[in-house]
């Protein structure tokens, strides 16, 4: 580590936790990842955690941090309250809630809430993923597509967000391949799904049309009783469809056929996501999940002068 | 035990057994009911598992039997090969497989097969319920819906079935409330949802709309921690967005929106569709499923002359 550090960042997910030690610019100098997220940290307390995660790094017990995702929430480090839709990136981040009776200054980002009747919503940790794309999604009305376990959807405009939906598209690619007869059809194995294969692309082709799922999942079954289909093709066919149908479904709900969208997205899940929206014709600009993230969390140090404005890396 | 039995009949499915002991005219004069399905009979023996019922109901070792369900499947007693639709009620209820190697005369209703690479699908049980509908649906075309764990919907024309379609609600909501976030929704206790419910009514209306089911499920989450809404309605909401979902996507497969439905059904499950198809203005003619498949056997056991045709009770 050459440089001093300015401010630790953290996005503190369910299950994942990621720390980053940044200079004055917002550069990274040193990064751990873990395993310690919400439901480990909820035990091993929040500061420890934070605490020797930095401490590895050589960090001081007085050095800040910007944190975002489920450390926000009510079962959380602090509860930072959700933040209403629409709301601008700028307000969100502002509305950072600090973290008392710690040595160090901590910052929580909240997160937000659609209190909709028809069309409830929340989310924690996108809006920051979300803020680190300004540049694609500073202007203008922008469909955004953040892919996952529950994949989230927003639509923002002008450097708000007007609107956003959940769609838990990898929840029930688990649930259904673990769980349901499927597991009969896809078996054990790690599923590895390629968008190159003709059965993926077959079923999102199909999905993309109606967004219809339940009519077609058996079918799945029935193609491994009937003609054999094999484990991988099964699974892929289970993610063809799923995807294919959260994209038709999407795409309805904001009344945005025809689009275009930013993908933001890390690893092999946003080739399936990019060959989807090219199925149905759907132009595609892709920001990386993970730079977006951190990119965000520092727009929320500075909206927070906990890093210096307009020093750029 | 008053009459003298002419013949055994078994609903033999997945996870349970039903037999009945017959009279001449079809009329039931004993029945048992047991959890040895396909699963628990491949181990004790299906043989064993139906000797030692009806040996326990007073039958002899030489008594007859027809049989539909799992017990025909490939995994099951003896492999009932799939009879492909479009095909009449009585082809396919003369196409019983005898059992070879056993003491009793013993026939295997097969299941059925629609083979179109579009929309593959099997059923096995569900053709001897419709068989035992005939008298609702033997002339005409008819939309039928037999709700459960798989449901199945069938397009029955002049006594034959054209096409048929699979739609895993009941698994859906068991794998969704079981393993999903929804689980923290709607907790462990068993869930009882009522049609009277208006949290029910509500998310079925709203899926009867488009039949869309991603979009919809986080919501049920966001409920939760936004308005507080209870187990008992996060179990109705799921239900309701689940039936309303399959009922509009199953018009919508088939065309026909707004027909008519027979639903096929016993039990509370039966009054919650009746209630979707109410919402959705779509008129409904009940026949109990129970009923229909002992009948359904009866009619198979005319068919293959185990029972006297035109013998009424």
């Amino acid at each position: 580590m050459s440089a001093t550090p300015t401010i630790a960042a953290a996005d503190w997910g369910t299950t994942r936790l990621r720390v980053w030690l940044l200079d004055a610019t917002g550069a990274v100098l040193d990064e751990r990842r873990s395993d310690e997220g919400l439901l480990t940290a909820q035990h091993k307390g929040f500061a420890n955690v934070l605490d020797r995660h930095l401490q590895d790094m050589g960090a001081g017990k007085d050095l800040p941090a910007i944190v975002c995702g489920m450390a926000g929430a009510r079962q959380g480090w602090v509860e930072a309250p959700y933040v209403d839709v629409p709301a601008s990136l700028s307000d969100i981040l502002g509305a950072a809630v600090p973290v008392p009776g710690t040595d160090r200054d901590v910052r929580i980002v909240p997160g937000l809430a659609q209190r909709n009747p028809r069309t409830p919503d929340v989310m924690r940790g996108e809006e920051t993923q979300l803020a680190g794309t300004a540049k694609l999604i500073g202007s203008g009305s922008h469909l955004v597509c953040m892919p996952g376990t529950h994949s989230k959807w927003v639509i923002a405009e002008g450097g708000a967000i007007s609107g956003f939906g959940t769609w838990p598209t990898g929840e029930m690619f688990s649930v259904l391949s673990e769980h349901s007869i499927l597991r009969h059809s896809i078996g054990d194995k790690p599923a590895v799904v390629s968008p190159d294969s003709q059965v993926f692309r077959d079923w999102c082709q199909e999905a993309l049309f109606d967004g219809d799922i339940a009519s077609r999942l058996f079918g799945i079954r029935a193609s491994g009783l009937l003609s054999g289909l094999g484990q991988d093709d099964a699974a892929a066919a289970l993610s063809g469809l799923l995807i294919g149908a959260e994209i038709a479904s999407a795409v309805r709900r904001f009344g945005r056929r025809g689009s275009p969208v930013v993908l933001v997205v890390s690893g092999a899940l946003g080739a399936l996501y990019a060959e989807a929206m090219r199925l149905d014709g759907i132009a595609v600009t892709v920001a990386d999940a993970d730079e977006a993230v951190l990119a965000g969390l520092v727009a929320a140090a500075r909206r927070n002068r906990m890093l210096a404005e307009g020093v750029a890396s």
